[in-house]
């Protein structure tokens, strides 16, 4: 890892959850870095937890733009304008509408945009961990940035752990829309309908359900930033689904209908990348029916080790009124047959997909 | 367990995952079985896995009819006709239309519905396991049936360890478009509109979208039978998502739509029961970055294990490039704090949300 872009030191404006936790990320690898907030307890608590100095660094060699997205555009240009011998980068999850204004100003040269792909988890805010980047893709997109701004982004970026996949910020966008912003929508439209069914049948829902309500639970300001930013592409990835749905409810006959898309949606889904790039179809499901009690999940996992298979995913999925749990657990294809006779061997309840 | 409404026997029609499963966790309670199915293959499968007898008994307590939901009416109706002292029951999802039907005929008193949510495992036909029906929901639609005939399918579904659930046959049909139906028809069609993102943008797929196209992989055949039956509540449910979706694709300003419907979104999804009942708004999720390599999830649970905790609910998310993977262990909050710390002293890197 080459940091000597970055000796400089950074400085980030926003000690938020991301602020701060890339504030540690940098620190942990030995690069300078200061922050500002205009919530004097928040910036005081990452300077307390070790993510940078409160007092500006002179000359950075780059300045993190890490407020919500609404306002981000704005502290760029002001960043641009303070800190005249600095890269800007941004991380907010909308990429186009701050590239678009700042090529129109004079540091255009100056600004490439980030988007760490952080996950989930990014919300609260005393939970901000060094590590937060590790691993996770991190979308760099140059646009007018010269390629030694470039240079300095994608050293912050492999800096802090993170894979860089370099992009246009429109085709980010469009990305996004698609494989962030829409799920997120489906989600809420999904959970918010549950209003319609009754709390004594609720219980008919199972690990589906739970699987496609989970992002329902996120924070509601954040999003309403978000599609206030990416209206275009949200509009238009909202609108194929409307028709898809839409083409579903017209349909003089549904059963075919049905089958036909849902025999598509197997086929692109094989596409969705799982572990290191690999499609989850090269995986087999084995589920296991565990009584749910502490230390079985440990039981079941020393006994696949014993094995000497390695678990590529696993899922639990709870009973409501009974004490037992089913683990859900994805082997590689080859050694999943061998896997069921060892468990079974055992005495493990095993039901083979 | 009290069996002695079925000592008689059951007989299942249908040789396929979940008739053959039913045989061998009624044999495994010690209730005699006999199989039939048109294709002698799958009988004889059933047979030498020990799911029955391949003649049908003489006077069966009762006739499960365990066939493709598009058939199942036409196949009970001709049993309630060759079993003339039998109660009959069918296990398809869909109950209305088998109900509707039967209530006409004169064995109406003779016939109540079955619906086991076995989950999404049924699929296959190796893979049948005795256990595939315990500590799962059954719904029992009494309809017309007598009190004596819904007494022996509530014999069955106890004898084979399952929580019994009685609903109304149109309920139970309105419920399962929302909670499971249309949940079905979302995911297949996000994944459908995968097509619309290039190869080199789908690393930006995180497990949001990973969890929303987990359904996505379903059988088409099936789908296209339970919609076939399902029609008017799937229309009903699909056409509330789709008002739902095209108010926010047609907002005037999409960002306080999208507000309004995640924030409901959120206070929904906080009813669908998790574990035995209680919200996962109990739970506290922590991650964890583990190298992934054999033996670190089995490692974490140990740690986990020396700290007393139980797990409640573990997902993990693979990183598309790095050989590290992110591993989210919900546990009761209170325990959280003291968790983090113990992992956190024994080097584990864990990012709390």
């Amino acid at each position: 890892m080459n940091t000597s872009r970055v000796t400089r030191g950074v400085h980030i404006i926003g000690a938020g959850l991301i602020g701060t936790s890339l504030g540690l990320a940098l620190r942990h690898a030995g690069i300078p870095t200061s922050l500002e907030d205009a919530n004097q307890k928040a910036l005081h608590l990452a300077h307390s937890l070790g993510a940078g100095e409160t007092h500006a660094l002179r000359d950075p060699a780059c300045v993190v733009v890490a407020v919500p997205p609404a306002t981000t555009t704005e502290v760029v240009l002001a960043a641009l304008q303070n800190f005249p011998d600095a890269v800007v980068t941004d991380l907010a999850s909308v990429k186009a509408p701050v590239a678009d204004t700042v090529a129109r100003s004079t540091h255009a040269h100056r600004y490439v945009g980030s988007h760490p792909m952080a996950g989930r988890e990014i919300s609260g805010a005393q939970g901000a961990q060094g590590d937060l980047f590790r691993a996770r893709s991190w979308v760099v997109c140059a646009g007018a940035g010269s390629p030694k701004s470039v240079d300095v982004v994608v050293g912050i970026a492999e800096a802090v752990g993170a894979d860089v996949v370099h992009m246009e910020a429109q085709a980010h966008d469009h990305a996004v829309a698609y494989v962030s912003h829409v799920p997120q929508l489906l989600s809420s439209a999904l959970a918010s309908n549950m209003e319609k069914v009754s709390a004594e049948h609720l219980p008919l829902a199972g690990a589906g359900l739970r699987d496609m309500t989970r992002l329902a639970s996120s924070d509601a300001a954040l999003w309403k930033e978000i599609a206030g930013l990416n209206v275009e592409d949200v509009r238009a990835a909202l609108g194929d689904i409307i028709t898809t749905l839409t083409r579903i409810h017209d349909a003089h006959d549904i059963g075919p209908a049905v089958e036909e898309l849902v025999a598509h949606g197997a086929q692109e889904v094989a596409r969705i990348p799982g572990k290191h790039g690999g499609g989850r179809d090269m995986w087999a499901e084995i589920t296991v029916i565990v009584p749910d009690t502490g230390g079985q999940l440990l039981k079941l996992l020393t006994a696949i080790d014993e094995a000497n298979v390695n678990i590529e995913d696993l899922a639990i999925e709870h009973s409501p009124q009974q004490p037992v749990g089913l683990v859900r657990v994805s082997v590689q294809e080859e050694t999943a047959a061998a896997l069921v006779t060892h468990l079974t061997t055992q005495g493990w309840n095993v039901v083979e997909a």
